[in-house]
């Protein structure tokens, strides 16, 4: 192991038989110390497991969805890991970096910037898909199936990792995702801000957009809550169904009535998830 | 209704098919407003249910063990509500209120103060013996079957009411129960504050005291993790097990291996807990 991908464990803690255990590393592609979450089920003490990789939204840190959402449980029962970044670099102290809620720290939106002064921080679009990934391999009992989803800002994350890199993951799903991010007063202050006023270059992370250029058909899995307070403004299902049903791309959505935006809506679904992910991850024919 | 009865909304969340509700009111016994929350699993939608007490430990609120602990989906698979008082009064400024974790604010160990100027308000043994119980049976679709179960502190505030109370509870548990408060710093800071010098009077708010007294025969269910960082030093299991050993009354008290005292510890083993009470909640033949 290199210096350069040490990891020093932050925390161990036993659920539901396995272990929920939280790292510090440094990162190279973001310049700076960064803390992920893995979960590793008990079928992992004896053999090698696979990954879904949970990417959370607005505000969050990696320990939202480990303390929220009840996954171990079904995690534990399945024999998957699951592997939760944070939500931006951390440590920092750039102009305006903690002004705001839904840019800067706590919301990397899963980019690469490119505009100063965040290019030499917010990769978290190569964090994610390239480096944490990596270390995963390196360090842990994992078989090399993984799987993505995420919630709002994150869900977005899973869509657009998941179009940009087909055959990466087996299966991809994801809570009330930011569908859109270029249609939309979340998705345009971060675009513009990371990567500057050409929208052109918002593309590469706008799901409905990949879903146009077509490099992906993999099957997307969405649960939408149809109390959400960000349903119309920021999240606008109605544009994916759009973009899928012309571009002929499979997706399964469905409007969960009374459902908000909270852990809550994820808690109650969840388990749906993790078993939708289990057919893909354990498929032995492909 | 009654002015004083009076419940305001505070948040309405759609759990699990069900509803987590947050209310205000006035409480008479505290001198204060306080919230507390309330899971209603789908069946209160068309009969009466019955409702498990949830006590909480140490610096929580309402809100730790709705968000945490999982409970709503075995809740709603049996058809339970599951009710969380508050861990002290609140929005009040006392001397030194405000000061320590495990004191004042956030550490009212269910007991009724005697001392000034904490009896005024901390009062909260008939807060949550008495005063919430009544509002909940005036405002919901409950059955009148209440099972009781709580952590740390709040596991103490279970086997405190329950032993006091025979037959008030089908059933009783505990997730790291303070056992034995006289024997403990966290307790013995607490009773010697709120009750003053007087060991005496403490007896009625010591689970260990109260099975020796022998008003109750009801069985205790209990788990412990053996990595629990307050183990030795406040919460030492093995005294309620001597005392029920002495005094023949009948406990289950399981050490769980490897597990600590966080809300991890209590969502891998909630839903067994949950189903325990279900045992008792729907028993027929009584």
């Amino acid at each position: 192991m290199s210096a350069d991908s040490a990891l020093t464990l932050v925390s161990a803690t036993r659920t539901f038989d396995g272990w929920l255990k939280r790292y510090k590393h440094r990162s190279q592609v973001l310049n700076c110390d960064m803390v992920f979450a893995i979960y590793l089920p008990p079928q992992a003490d004896t053999a090698a497991v696979p990954v879904l990789w949970w990417l959370s939204g607005l505000t969050c840190t990696d320990e939202n969805f480990s303390q929220k959402a009840g996954a171990h449980r079904v995690a534990a029962e399945l024999g998957i890991a699951l592997v939760c970044p944070d939500t931006s670099p951390r440590g920092l102290e750039l102009p305006g970096e903690h002004d705001s809620y839904d840019f800067g720290s706590g919301a990397g939106f899963y980019v690469n910037a490119t505009q100063a002064p965040w290019n030499r921080h917010y990769r978290m679009y190569d964090y994610v898909n390239e480096e944490l990934p990596q270390l995963v391999r390196e360090h842990f009992p994992v078989n090399g199936r993984e799987a993505i989803s995420g919630h709002s800002m994150g869900g977005h994350g899973a869509l657009v990792l998941a179009l940009r890199n087909p055959g990466r993951f087996t299966s991809v799903s994801a809570f009330a995702p930011i569908v859109a991010p270029s249609q939309c007063p979340w998705g345009e202050k971060a675009l513009a801000g990371y990567l500057g006023s050409d929208r052109e270059s918002w593309k590469a992370y706008d799901a409905c957009e990949l879903i146009a250029q077509g490099d992906s058909k993999q099957a997307l899995f969405i649960d939408q809550g149809d109390a959400d307070n960000f349903l119309q403004e920021q999240l606008k299902p109605e544009l994916l169904e759009q973009a899928c049903w012309k571009h002929k791309h499979p997706l399964v959505l469905r409007r969960q009535p009374g459902y908000d935006h909270s852990y809550f809506f994820i808690a109650s679904f969840i388990e749906e998830h993790l078993r939708y992910h289990a057919g893909y991850l354990f498929e032995t024919h492909r």
